[in-house]
Protein backbone atom coordinates (compact mmCIF):
# COMPACT_ATOMS: atom_id res chain seq x y z
CA UNK A 1 0.00 0.00 0.00
CA UNK A 2 1.34 3.03 -0.84
CA UNK A 3 1.48 6.25 1.54
CA UNK A 4 1.42 9.83 0.10
CA UNK A 5 4.18 11.50 2.32
CA UNK A 6 3.64 14.72 1.49
CA UNK A 7 0.30 15.35 2.83
CA UNK A 8 -0.07 12.97 6.30
CA UNK A 9 -0.30 15.18 8.90
CA UNK A 10 0.10 12.83 11.64
CA UNK A 11 3.40 11.51 10.10
CA UNK A 12 6.80 11.93 12.39
CA UNK A 13 9.02 14.88 11.95
CA UNK A 14 12.65 13.94 11.02
CA UNK A 15 15.67 15.55 13.24
CA UNK A 16 18.88 15.21 12.41
CA UNK A 17 22.61 15.82 13.61
CA UNK A 18 26.17 14.50 13.57
CA UNK A 19 26.11 13.19 17.26
CA UNK A 20 24.17 14.77 20.53
CA UNK A 21 24.03 18.37 19.97
CA UNK A 22 20.74 18.35 18.27
CA UNK A 23 19.17 17.68 21.18
CA UNK A 24 19.24 20.78 22.21
CA UNK A 25 17.12 21.35 19.10
CA UNK A 26 14.59 18.40 19.66
CA UNK A 27 14.16 19.81 23.33
CA UNK A 28 12.43 23.65 21.86
CA UNK A 29 10.65 20.65 19.46
CA UNK A 30 9.27 19.47 22.32
CA UNK A 31 8.65 22.67 24.37
CA UNK A 32 6.93 24.31 21.26
CA UNK A 33 5.45 21.84 19.10
CA UNK A 34 4.66 19.21 22.20
CA UNK A 35 1.98 16.96 20.05
CA UNK A 36 4.37 16.31 17.04
CA UNK A 37 5.98 12.35 17.23
CA UNK A 38 9.60 13.08 16.40
CA UNK A 39 11.99 10.65 14.45
CA UNK A 40 15.90 11.60 15.47
CA UNK A 41 19.12 10.20 13.88
CA UNK A 42 22.75 11.00 15.82
CA UNK A 43 25.52 10.14 13.47
CA UNK A 44 27.46 9.25 16.35
CA UNK A 45 29.81 7.32 14.34
CA UNK A 46 31.08 10.08 12.38
CA UNK A 47 30.81 12.64 14.52
CA UNK A 48 32.03 15.69 14.38
CA UNK A 49 30.81 17.09 10.99
CA UNK A 50 32.76 20.48 11.80
CA UNK A 51 35.82 19.68 10.13
CA UNK A 52 34.48 17.39 7.38
CA UNK A 53 34.31 18.70 3.73
CA UNK A 54 31.41 20.24 1.92
CA UNK A 55 31.36 16.96 -0.61
CA UNK A 56 31.52 14.33 2.47
CA UNK A 57 28.95 16.32 4.88
CA UNK A 58 26.60 16.22 1.58
CA UNK A 59 26.95 12.16 1.11
CA UNK A 60 26.62 11.61 4.71
CA UNK A 61 23.59 14.28 5.30
CA UNK A 62 21.89 12.46 1.84
CA UNK A 63 22.60 8.37 3.86
CA UNK A 64 20.77 9.87 6.94
CA UNK A 65 18.04 11.74 4.65
CA UNK A 66 17.66 8.16 2.91
CA UNK A 67 16.99 6.60 5.98
CA UNK A 68 14.28 9.07 7.68
CA UNK A 69 12.35 8.63 5.18
CA UNK A 70 12.02 5.07 5.53
CA UNK A 71 10.33 6.47 8.80
CA UNK A 72 7.70 8.32 6.52
CA UNK A 73 8.41 11.52 8.06
CA UNK A 74 6.50 14.84 6.90
CA UNK A 75 9.32 17.00 7.36
CA UNK A 76 13.18 17.33 8.06
CA UNK A 77 15.41 19.39 10.72
CA UNK A 78 19.07 19.54 10.23
CA UNK A 79 19.88 19.78 13.08
CA UNK A 80 23.40 20.42 12.77
CA UNK A 81 25.06 23.88 11.63
CA UNK A 82 27.62 22.28 9.58
CA UNK A 83 25.06 19.77 7.62
CA UNK A 84 22.61 23.19 7.20
CA UNK A 85 25.39 25.05 6.22
CA UNK A 86 27.01 22.83 3.62
CA UNK A 87 24.30 20.24 2.49
CA UNK A 88 20.39 21.87 3.24
CA UNK A 89 19.97 23.26 -0.80
CA UNK A 90 21.65 20.14 -2.31
CA UNK A 91 19.06 17.92 0.34
CA UNK A 92 15.78 20.41 -0.23
CA UNK A 93 16.69 20.62 -3.86
CA UNK A 94 15.87 16.25 -3.84
CA UNK A 95 13.12 16.34 -1.48
CA UNK A 96 9.30 16.78 -1.62
CA UNK A 97 8.86 17.41 1.81
CA UNK A 98 10.06 20.49 3.86
CA UNK A 99 13.50 21.23 4.97
CA UNK A 100 14.31 23.31 7.55
CA UNK A 101 18.18 23.93 8.70
CA UNK A 102 18.94 26.11 12.01
CA UNK A 103 21.50 28.46 10.54
CA UNK A 104 18.31 30.66 8.46
CA UNK A 105 16.20 30.43 11.38
CA UNK A 106 19.22 31.58 13.61
CA UNK A 107 20.18 34.22 10.90
CA UNK A 108 16.48 35.95 10.94
CA UNK A 109 16.66 36.21 14.83
CA UNK A 110 19.79 37.58 14.96
CA UNK A 111 18.37 40.30 12.21
CA UNK A 112 15.83 41.23 14.17
CA UNK A 113 17.69 41.68 17.58
CA UNK A 114 20.72 43.81 16.15
CA UNK A 115 20.18 47.32 16.71
CA UNK A 116 23.87 48.47 15.63
CA UNK A 117 23.98 46.03 13.19
CA UNK A 118 27.23 43.87 14.32
CA UNK A 119 26.45 40.73 14.56
CA UNK A 120 29.11 37.94 15.67
CA UNK A 121 28.49 34.05 14.80
CA UNK A 122 30.59 31.13 16.69
CA UNK A 123 30.68 27.91 15.07
CA UNK A 124 33.03 24.67 14.23
CA UNK A 125 35.46 25.78 11.50
CA UNK A 126 33.58 23.84 8.64
CA UNK A 127 30.19 26.40 9.62
CA UNK A 128 32.54 29.65 9.93
CA UNK A 129 34.80 29.04 6.70
CA UNK A 130 31.43 27.93 4.65
CA UNK A 131 30.71 31.83 5.32
CA UNK A 132 26.76 30.74 5.56
CA UNK A 133 25.51 33.20 8.18
CA UNK A 134 27.82 35.73 6.54
CA UNK A 135 25.55 35.19 3.12
CA UNK A 136 22.13 35.25 4.98
CA UNK A 137 22.48 37.87 7.02
CA UNK A 138 23.60 39.84 4.07
CA UNK A 139 20.57 38.58 2.00
CA UNK A 140 18.29 40.25 4.87
CA UNK A 141 20.29 43.12 4.91
CA UNK A 142 23.57 44.07 3.11
CA UNK A 143 23.99 46.46 5.88
CA UNK A 144 25.08 43.80 8.55
CA UNK A 145 28.83 43.70 9.42
CA UNK A 146 28.83 40.03 10.46
CA UNK A 147 32.22 38.83 11.91
CA UNK A 148 32.99 34.87 12.35
CA UNK A 149 34.92 33.22 14.61
CA UNK A 150 35.98 29.10 14.82
CA UNK A 151 35.81 27.57 18.40
CA UNK A 152 37.41 23.89 18.17
CA UNK A 153 37.54 23.54 21.71
CA UNK A 154 33.78 24.01 22.81
CA UNK A 155 32.36 20.69 21.80
CA UNK A 156 35.47 19.03 24.10
CA UNK A 157 34.85 20.89 26.67
CA UNK A 158 31.51 20.74 26.75
CA UNK A 159 31.43 16.66 26.66
CA UNK A 160 33.66 16.60 29.04
CA UNK A 161 31.65 18.47 31.17
CA UNK A 162 33.27 21.63 31.64
CA UNK A 163 30.08 24.11 31.04
CA UNK A 164 30.94 25.95 34.00
CA UNK A 165 34.96 26.18 34.37
CA UNK A 166 37.36 28.46 34.66
CA UNK A 167 39.14 26.79 31.59
CA UNK A 168 36.08 26.55 29.55
CA UNK A 169 36.02 30.43 30.67
CA UNK A 170 39.81 31.44 29.81
CA UNK A 171 39.09 29.62 26.40
CA UNK A 172 35.81 31.54 25.90
CA UNK A 173 37.43 34.75 26.74
CA UNK A 174 40.30 34.15 24.12
CA UNK A 175 38.06 32.82 21.34
CA UNK A 176 35.87 35.91 21.60
CA UNK A 177 38.27 38.64 22.32
CA UNK A 178 38.20 39.26 18.64
CA UNK A 179 34.62 39.76 18.43
CA UNK A 180 34.41 42.35 21.26
CA UNK A 181 37.29 44.23 19.57
CA UNK A 182 34.16 44.49 16.78
CA UNK A 183 31.77 45.77 19.48
CA UNK A 184 29.16 43.51 18.44
CA UNK A 185 26.09 43.71 19.94
CA UNK A 186 25.06 40.18 18.49
CA UNK A 187 26.23 36.88 18.92
CA UNK A 188 25.40 33.97 17.25
CA UNK A 189 25.79 30.54 18.96
CA UNK A 190 25.87 28.53 15.92
CA UNK A 191 26.64 25.20 17.17
CA UNK A 192 24.27 23.21 19.00
CA UNK A 193 26.58 22.57 21.66
CA UNK A 194 27.16 26.11 22.15
CA UNK A 195 23.43 26.58 24.12
CA UNK A 196 24.86 24.54 26.82
CA UNK A 197 27.57 27.18 27.26
CA UNK A 198 25.11 30.11 27.41
CA UNK A 199 25.63 30.64 31.12
CA UNK A 200 29.47 31.37 30.71
CA UNK A 201 28.88 33.06 27.26
CA UNK A 202 26.83 35.59 28.92
CA UNK A 203 29.16 36.36 31.65
CA UNK A 204 32.10 36.73 28.91
CA UNK A 205 30.20 38.74 26.43
CA UNK A 206 28.72 41.21 28.91
CA UNK A 207 24.97 42.64 29.21
CA UNK A 208 25.41 44.55 26.18
CA UNK A 209 25.52 41.78 23.88
CA UNK A 210 22.90 39.48 23.00
CA UNK A 211 23.04 35.31 22.80
CA UNK A 212 20.75 33.81 19.54
CA UNK A 213 20.44 30.98 20.44
CA UNK A 214 19.43 28.97 16.74
CA UNK A 215 17.27 26.19 18.07
CA UNK A 216 14.92 27.97 19.61
CA UNK A 217 14.35 29.54 16.53
CA UNK A 218 14.07 26.53 14.51
CA UNK A 219 11.37 25.26 16.64
CA UNK A 220 8.98 28.40 16.25
CA UNK A 221 9.65 28.29 12.59
CA UNK A 222 8.52 24.46 12.09
CA UNK A 223 5.58 25.07 14.22
CA UNK A 224 4.86 28.08 11.97
CA UNK A 225 5.50 26.39 8.68
CA UNK A 226 3.38 23.29 9.82
CA UNK A 227 0.66 25.33 10.40
CA UNK A 228 0.70 27.05 7.28
CA UNK A 229 1.24 24.14 5.26
CA UNK A 230 -1.65 22.18 7.20
CA UNK A 231 0.39 19.72 8.47
CA UNK A 232 0.15 19.75 12.20
CA UNK A 233 -0.90 17.13 13.64
CA UNK A 234 -4.32 15.66 15.40
CA UNK A 235 -4.17 15.34 18.78
CA UNK A 236 -2.80 12.23 20.34
CA UNK A 237 -5.67 10.13 21.34
CA UNK A 238 -3.41 9.64 24.57
CA UNK A 239 -2.25 13.09 24.53
CA UNK A 240 1.74 11.74 24.60
CA UNK A 241 3.79 12.01 21.42
CA UNK A 242 6.25 9.24 19.92
CA UNK A 243 9.86 10.05 20.47
CA UNK A 244 12.33 7.58 18.40
CA UNK A 245 16.00 7.70 18.64
CA UNK A 246 18.23 6.33 15.95
CA UNK A 247 22.43 6.44 16.10
CA UNK A 248 25.29 5.06 14.39
CA UNK A 249 27.32 4.32 17.20
CA UNK A 250 27.18 4.10 20.94
CA UNK A 251 23.25 3.70 21.75
CA UNK A 252 24.15 4.00 25.98
CA UNK A 253 26.30 6.65 25.71
CA UNK A 254 23.70 8.44 23.42
CA UNK A 255 20.54 7.59 26.17
CA UNK A 256 22.80 8.85 28.58
CA UNK A 257 23.82 12.41 27.20
CA UNK A 258 19.53 12.68 26.15
CA UNK A 259 18.48 11.82 29.27
CA UNK A 260 20.71 14.83 30.38
CA UNK A 261 19.15 17.47 28.92
CA UNK A 262 15.44 16.17 27.42
CA UNK A 263 12.43 16.92 29.69
CA UNK A 264 11.36 13.35 28.83
CA UNK A 265 13.10 9.87 29.56
CA UNK A 266 13.64 8.57 26.40
CA UNK A 267 13.44 4.58 26.59
CA UNK A 268 15.17 3.15 23.41
CA UNK A 269 17.63 4.09 21.09
CA UNK A 270 18.03 2.03 18.74
CA UNK A 271 21.89 1.61 16.59
CA UNK A 272 21.55 1.15 12.47
CA UNK A 273 23.96 1.28 9.98
CA UNK A 274 23.95 4.22 8.07
CA UNK A 275 26.37 3.42 5.53
CA UNK A 276 23.72 0.74 4.38
CA UNK A 277 21.63 3.97 2.56
CA UNK A 278 24.06 5.52 0.57
CA UNK A 279 23.16 4.00 -3.06
CA UNK A 280 19.19 3.74 -1.81
CA UNK A 281 18.41 6.79 -4.10
CA UNK A 282 19.92 5.52 -7.24
CA UNK A 283 18.57 2.23 -6.66
CA UNK A 284 15.16 2.11 -4.95
CA UNK A 285 14.23 5.93 -6.34
CA UNK A 286 11.27 6.77 -3.51
CA UNK A 287 13.21 5.41 -0.59
CA UNK A 288 10.27 3.19 0.87
CA UNK A 289 12.33 0.31 0.82
CA UNK A 290 14.56 -0.55 3.69
CA UNK A 291 17.74 -1.26 3.27
CA UNK A 292 18.28 -3.00 6.91
CA UNK A 293 15.89 -6.14 6.20
CA UNK A 294 19.35 -6.87 4.17
CA UNK A 295 21.59 -7.57 7.28
CA UNK B 1 50.07 -11.63 -13.46
CA UNK B 2 49.51 -12.96 -9.98
CA UNK B 3 52.16 -11.46 -7.16
CA UNK B 4 52.49 -12.84 -4.01
CA UNK B 5 52.49 -10.62 -1.45
CA UNK B 6 53.73 -12.47 1.45
CA UNK B 7 57.74 -12.54 0.11
CA UNK B 8 57.59 -9.41 -1.67
CA UNK B 9 60.00 -7.57 0.22
CA UNK B 10 60.31 -4.87 -1.93
CA UNK B 11 56.87 -3.97 -1.42
CA UNK B 12 56.10 -1.26 0.62
CA UNK B 13 54.56 -1.06 4.30
CA UNK B 14 51.23 0.16 4.78
CA UNK B 15 50.42 1.93 7.80
CA UNK B 16 46.62 3.29 8.97
CA UNK B 17 45.06 5.74 11.79
CA UNK B 18 42.14 7.37 12.59
CA UNK B 19 43.69 10.47 11.17
CA UNK B 20 46.83 12.31 11.30
CA UNK B 21 48.31 11.52 14.94
CA UNK B 22 49.78 8.25 12.77
CA UNK B 23 52.55 10.22 11.63
CA UNK B 24 54.12 10.17 14.50
CA UNK B 25 54.82 6.51 13.72
CA UNK B 26 55.75 7.31 9.85
CA UNK B 27 58.34 10.28 11.22
CA UNK B 28 59.90 6.92 13.02
CA UNK B 29 59.44 4.71 10.73
CA UNK B 30 61.54 6.84 8.17
CA UNK B 31 64.25 7.45 11.06
CA UNK B 32 64.65 3.81 11.64
CA UNK B 33 64.35 2.09 8.24
CA UNK B 34 64.45 4.81 6.07
CA UNK B 35 64.71 2.31 2.80
CA UNK B 36 61.65 1.23 3.29
CA UNK B 37 58.56 2.48 1.10
CA UNK B 38 55.19 3.64 2.79
CA UNK B 39 51.88 3.65 2.01
CA UNK B 40 50.09 5.39 4.44
CA UNK B 41 45.87 5.51 5.02
CA UNK B 42 44.36 8.65 7.80
CA UNK B 43 40.96 7.98 7.86
CA UNK B 44 40.33 12.62 8.18
CA UNK B 45 36.53 11.73 7.13
CA UNK B 46 35.56 9.59 10.46
CA UNK B 47 38.35 10.56 13.10
CA UNK B 48 38.02 10.54 15.79
CA UNK B 49 38.26 6.19 16.81
CA UNK B 50 38.82 7.13 20.10
CA UNK B 51 34.79 7.97 21.06
CA UNK B 52 33.50 5.02 18.67
CA UNK B 53 32.45 1.33 19.77
CA UNK B 54 34.73 -2.05 19.18
CA UNK B 55 32.26 -3.19 16.55
CA UNK B 56 32.69 0.19 14.79
CA UNK B 57 36.52 0.58 14.93
CA UNK B 58 36.79 -3.19 13.57
CA UNK B 59 34.44 -2.64 10.19
CA UNK B 60 36.68 0.58 9.90
CA UNK B 61 39.85 -0.86 10.04
CA UNK B 62 39.26 -3.99 7.92
CA UNK B 63 38.31 -1.46 5.42
CA UNK B 64 41.02 0.29 5.36
CA UNK B 65 43.24 -3.19 5.36
CA UNK B 66 41.06 -3.80 2.09
CA UNK B 67 42.71 -0.94 0.54
CA UNK B 68 45.94 -0.85 1.87
CA UNK B 69 46.45 -4.69 0.38
CA UNK B 70 45.24 -3.51 -2.86
CA UNK B 71 48.53 -1.13 -3.37
CA UNK B 72 50.72 -4.83 -2.55
CA UNK B 73 51.95 -3.92 0.94
CA UNK B 74 53.95 -6.51 2.92
CA UNK B 75 52.97 -5.28 6.30
CA UNK B 76 50.67 -3.58 8.06
CA UNK B 77 51.43 -1.33 11.24
CA UNK B 78 48.30 -0.06 13.07
CA UNK B 79 49.19 3.08 13.79
CA UNK B 80 46.31 4.22 16.17
CA UNK B 81 46.20 3.28 19.77
CA UNK B 82 42.37 2.57 19.50
CA UNK B 83 42.41 0.44 16.54
CA UNK B 84 45.18 -1.31 17.92
CA UNK B 85 43.85 -2.07 20.69
CA UNK B 86 39.98 -2.90 19.39
CA UNK B 87 40.74 -5.00 15.89
CA UNK B 88 44.64 -5.98 16.02
CA UNK B 89 43.34 -9.36 16.96
CA UNK B 90 40.79 -9.21 14.51
CA UNK B 91 43.04 -8.34 11.81
CA UNK B 92 45.40 -10.16 12.33
CA UNK B 93 44.07 -13.55 12.55
CA UNK B 94 42.18 -12.32 8.78
CA UNK B 95 45.57 -11.58 7.30
CA UNK B 96 48.50 -13.58 5.80
CA UNK B 97 50.89 -10.54 5.85
CA UNK B 98 52.32 -9.32 9.47
CA UNK B 99 50.21 -7.09 11.23
CA UNK B 100 51.78 -4.96 14.14
CA UNK B 101 49.91 -2.40 16.94
CA UNK B 102 51.76 0.51 18.46
CA UNK B 103 50.15 -1.07 22.22
CA UNK B 104 51.95 -4.41 21.84
CA UNK B 105 55.66 -2.08 21.11
CA UNK B 106 54.63 0.59 24.15
CA UNK B 107 53.55 -1.90 26.61
CA UNK B 108 57.02 -4.10 25.98
CA UNK B 109 58.83 -0.76 26.39
CA UNK B 110 57.72 0.32 29.55
CA UNK B 111 58.06 -3.08 31.25
CA UNK B 112 61.39 -2.84 30.57
CA UNK B 113 62.00 0.82 31.86
CA UNK B 114 59.66 0.38 35.26
CA UNK B 115 61.88 -0.43 38.66
CA UNK B 116 58.86 -0.11 40.94
CA UNK B 117 56.37 -2.09 38.41
CA UNK B 118 53.75 1.01 38.61
CA UNK B 119 53.13 2.39 34.93
CA UNK B 120 50.59 4.75 33.96
CA UNK B 121 48.79 5.20 30.76
CA UNK B 122 47.31 7.92 29.38
CA UNK B 123 45.12 7.47 25.89
CA UNK B 124 41.98 8.27 24.68
CA UNK B 125 38.42 6.97 26.43
CA UNK B 126 37.89 4.00 23.90
CA UNK B 127 41.79 2.95 24.43
CA UNK B 128 41.72 3.13 27.99
CA UNK B 129 37.84 1.31 28.48
CA UNK B 130 39.19 -1.52 26.32
CA UNK B 131 41.96 -2.41 29.38
CA UNK B 132 44.37 -3.35 26.68
CA UNK B 133 47.46 -1.94 28.03
CA UNK B 134 46.73 -3.33 31.67
CA UNK B 135 46.21 -6.53 30.08
CA UNK B 136 49.29 -6.78 27.97
CA UNK B 137 51.29 -5.67 30.23
CA UNK B 138 49.86 -8.25 32.83
CA UNK B 139 50.74 -10.67 30.38
CA UNK B 140 54.43 -9.52 30.09
CA UNK B 141 54.41 -9.58 34.65
CA UNK B 142 51.22 -10.14 36.81
CA UNK B 143 53.19 -7.92 39.59
CA UNK B 144 52.68 -4.71 37.41
CA UNK B 145 50.11 -2.59 38.73
CA UNK B 146 48.70 -0.51 36.17
CA UNK B 147 46.84 3.17 35.41
CA UNK B 148 45.16 4.42 33.07
CA UNK B 149 43.30 7.59 32.50
CA UNK B 150 41.56 8.96 29.24
CA UNK B 151 42.46 12.65 27.97
CA UNK B 152 39.71 13.41 26.02
CA UNK B 153 41.17 17.34 25.24
CA UNK B 154 44.89 16.69 24.18
CA UNK B 155 43.65 15.72 20.57
CA UNK B 156 41.91 18.77 20.22
CA UNK B 157 44.16 21.02 22.03
CA UNK B 158 46.92 19.63 20.15
CA UNK B 159 45.24 20.67 16.98
CA UNK B 160 44.55 23.66 18.09
CA UNK B 161 48.10 23.94 18.16
CA UNK B 162 48.12 24.41 21.97
CA UNK B 163 51.16 22.45 23.08
CA UNK B 164 53.15 24.94 24.90
CA UNK B 165 50.17 26.43 26.74
CA UNK B 166 49.17 26.98 29.89
CA UNK B 167 45.64 25.92 29.39
CA UNK B 168 46.96 22.57 28.31
CA UNK B 169 49.18 22.51 31.15
CA UNK B 170 46.23 23.18 33.41
CA UNK B 171 44.25 20.52 32.09
CA UNK B 172 47.51 17.73 31.80
CA UNK B 173 47.77 18.50 35.72
CA UNK B 174 44.26 17.72 36.16
CA UNK B 175 44.65 14.97 34.25
CA UNK B 176 47.60 13.15 35.86
CA UNK B 177 46.84 14.46 39.41
CA UNK B 178 45.18 10.76 40.10
CA UNK B 179 48.22 8.92 38.13
CA UNK B 180 50.65 10.69 40.42
CA UNK B 181 48.74 10.02 43.78
CA UNK B 182 49.58 6.11 42.12
CA UNK B 183 53.17 7.14 42.55
CA UNK B 184 54.27 5.49 38.86
CA UNK B 185 57.43 5.60 37.65
CA UNK B 186 56.92 4.90 34.11
CA UNK B 187 53.71 6.85 31.78
CA UNK B 188 52.84 5.26 28.47
CA UNK B 189 51.52 8.74 25.88
CA UNK B 190 49.02 5.98 24.75
CA UNK B 191 47.77 7.98 22.06
CA UNK B 192 50.03 9.08 18.57
CA UNK B 193 49.02 12.80 19.23
CA UNK B 194 50.78 12.82 22.54
CA UNK B 195 54.37 12.51 21.82
CA UNK B 196 53.48 15.90 20.44
CA UNK B 197 52.65 16.97 24.33
CA UNK B 198 56.14 15.30 25.66
CA UNK B 199 57.96 18.66 26.51
CA UNK B 200 54.91 19.53 28.79
CA UNK B 201 54.15 16.25 29.88
CA UNK B 202 57.88 16.11 30.81
CA UNK B 203 57.58 19.29 32.81
CA UNK B 204 54.25 18.49 34.42
CA UNK B 205 55.57 14.68 35.58
CA UNK B 206 58.70 15.39 36.81
CA UNK B 207 62.11 13.83 36.32
CA UNK B 208 60.81 10.98 38.32
CA UNK B 209 58.87 9.46 35.94
CA UNK B 210 59.81 8.09 31.73
CA UNK B 211 57.57 9.31 29.20
CA UNK B 212 56.96 5.96 27.12
CA UNK B 213 56.40 6.63 23.15
CA UNK B 214 55.12 3.88 21.69
CA UNK B 215 55.85 5.35 17.93
CA UNK B 216 59.33 4.46 18.63
CA UNK B 217 59.12 1.19 19.62
CA UNK B 218 56.98 0.47 16.96
CA UNK B 219 59.13 1.45 14.74
CA UNK B 220 62.27 -0.72 16.58
CA UNK B 221 59.81 -3.71 16.14
CA UNK B 222 59.32 -3.38 12.91
CA UNK B 223 62.69 -3.30 11.49
CA UNK B 224 63.34 -6.40 13.99
CA UNK B 225 60.25 -8.36 12.01
CA UNK B 226 61.29 -7.31 8.43
CA UNK B 227 65.07 -8.11 9.15
CA UNK B 228 63.92 -11.52 10.85
CA UNK B 229 61.46 -12.64 8.09
CA UNK B 230 63.76 -11.63 5.14
CA UNK B 231 61.42 -9.24 4.10
CA UNK B 232 63.72 -6.11 4.27
CA UNK B 233 64.35 -3.80 1.43
CA UNK B 234 67.03 -4.13 -1.12
CA UNK B 235 68.50 -0.35 -1.47
CA UNK B 236 66.83 1.84 -3.75
CA UNK B 237 68.31 2.13 -7.03
CA UNK B 238 68.09 5.88 -6.18
CA UNK B 239 68.29 6.01 -2.79
CA UNK B 240 65.16 7.30 -2.18
CA UNK B 241 62.37 5.47 -0.44
CA UNK B 242 58.75 5.87 -2.02
CA UNK B 243 56.01 7.75 0.60
CA UNK B 244 52.77 7.81 -0.71
CA UNK B 245 49.61 8.75 1.19
CA UNK B 246 46.09 8.83 0.94
CA UNK B 247 43.05 10.06 3.64
CA UNK B 248 38.93 9.81 3.50
CA UNK B 249 38.95 13.33 3.88
CA UNK B 250 40.35 17.01 3.79
CA UNK B 251 43.87 16.16 1.55
CA UNK B 252 44.75 19.88 1.80
CA UNK B 253 45.16 19.89 5.48
CA UNK B 254 46.58 16.47 5.87
CA UNK B 255 49.23 17.50 3.97
CA UNK B 256 49.88 20.53 5.89
CA UNK B 257 49.92 19.09 8.94
CA UNK B 258 52.44 16.41 7.64
CA UNK B 259 54.40 18.77 6.41
CA UNK B 260 54.72 20.52 10.35
CA UNK B 261 55.89 16.92 11.35
CA UNK B 262 57.43 14.58 9.21
CA UNK B 263 61.48 15.13 7.72
CA UNK B 264 60.67 15.13 3.93
CA UNK B 265 58.30 16.95 2.21
CA UNK B 266 54.78 15.47 0.55
CA UNK B 267 54.10 16.03 -2.39
CA UNK B 268 50.60 14.65 -3.44
CA UNK B 269 48.06 13.53 -1.27
CA UNK B 270 45.32 11.74 -2.30
CA UNK B 271 41.77 11.03 -1.44
CA UNK B 272 39.68 8.06 -1.64
CA UNK B 273 36.23 6.69 -1.21
CA UNK B 274 36.89 4.18 1.90
CA UNK B 275 33.70 3.19 2.50
CA UNK B 276 34.06 1.48 -0.83
CA UNK B 277 35.89 -0.84 0.51
CA UNK B 278 33.49 -2.57 2.59
CA UNK B 279 32.39 -5.56 0.77
CA UNK B 280 35.59 -6.23 -0.37
CA UNK B 281 36.98 -9.26 1.35
CA UNK B 282 33.43 -11.42 0.77
CA UNK B 283 33.05 -9.91 -2.98
CA UNK B 284 36.46 -10.07 -4.60
CA UNK B 285 38.38 -12.65 -1.35
CA UNK B 286 42.10 -11.51 -2.06
CA UNK B 287 42.17 -8.31 -2.13
CA UNK B 288 43.75 -7.54 -5.47
CA UNK B 289 40.80 -5.86 -6.96
CA UNK B 290 40.33 -2.16 -7.11
CA UNK B 291 36.84 -1.24 -6.51
CA UNK B 292 38.04 2.56 -7.07
CA UNK B 293 37.93 1.42 -10.71
CA UNK B 294 33.85 1.51 -10.33
CA UNK B 295 33.26 5.07 -9.27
Amino acid sequence: MERDFTTDKNAPIGVFDSGVGGLTVVREIMRQIPGEDIVYFGDTARVPYGSKSKATVIRYSRQIVNFLRTKQVKAIVIACNTASAQALDVIEAEQDIPVLGVIGAGARMAAQVTKNNRIGVIATRGTIDSGVYEQLLHELNPRFQVFGKACPLFVPLVEEGLTHDFITEEIARRYVKDLQYKDIDTLILGCTHYPLLRTLLRKVMGPGVTLVNPAYETAIELRQLLTDRGLARDEHPDGQADYRFYVSDLADQFQEFAASILPYDIHQTEQIDIEAYGALREEAGEGSHDPEGKY
